[in-house]
């Protein structure tokens, strides 16, 4: 598997993914009717670092990495995830995370955080304690999942400055 | 004091507020050389409520209150307040926080979250605490202060459903 910086071609694959976890709508705080200019939009903005996982078959995951705040906030990163359905179980979200965190350290970026981890994720939630991410917050019930009603989302953030 | 739907003739005195905020650096996460047209498309985007404070001798402060995320988090609102330096310690940012409460419940927001508040803000922590919020996280070094470093920053959140 490769991680490559996204291009334009990937517009495609990167909808598809992104599509599939909109009408899921269990993990992330978006309107499942964004359209896909939008979406492509969000993805790709100014100061968005935007990258795809790739297999012989194609693009299996997307991710980005960009600053969480503005200005004296700027040293502080955000990122967010994707993974194709059918790929889901086979280690793509953690090779792209492991990428992540060694992309934010080149950027320069001192800290990563994660503004609105939903409580139910329990993949995703694992997976950012084993490398080595916190909870550092719960906000309760601020995500209304599909099927479980109002669901707390964690805030989760690890330094990047010591291993 | 009234406080009221900001219109486009405010736009002067709310970037005179904002600059002010901007050059001192010490309590948002904004580019300090951030341009008016740029602050006034941030303080007036279109899911955001606007308001400001006026006195008789004209606007001491303003306040924007938006969803804080899309989709399924688009119950929780988030607000943020600007204090004219001139105004500061007369109660103007109490009156629109209570202002602000009153509306995000009228628009049928169920929970507020400040997003990003600076550990050394301490005249806004203890005005938000005694307005029923809590710190339910804290991020640390998040913030480069102009004159302390890295500094936490807090994550404050509170339900709307009961006093």
């Amino acid at each position: 598997m490769q991680i490559r910086p996204a291009i334009n071609a990937d517009h495609d694959a990167i909808w598809n993914i992104f599509h599939e976890i909109l009408v899921a709508g269990d993990t992330y705080a978006f309107d499942p009717q964004m359209p896909r200019e939008e979406a492509l939009a969000y993805w790709f903005r100014a100061d968005t670092h935007t990258y795809v996982a790739e297999k012989d078959d194609g693009v299996v995951g997307t991710y980005i990495l960009e600053p969480n705040q503005l200005g004296p906030g700027s040293h502080v990163a955000n990122a967010a995830f994707m993974v194709a359905r059918d790929a889901k179980g086979a280690g793509v979200g953690r090779r792209m995370a492991e990428h992540c965190l060694t992309e934010a350290r080149r950027l320069g970026f001192r800290a990563m955080q994660f503004n609105f981890v939903v409580s139910t994720n329990a993949r995703a939630i694992r997976l950012w304690e084993q490398l080595g991410f916190k909870i550092v917050g719960t906000l309760p019930g601020a995500f209304h999942h599909p099927d479980k009603e109002y669901v707390d989302a964690h805030v989760m953030y690890r330094s990047l400055l010591e291993d």
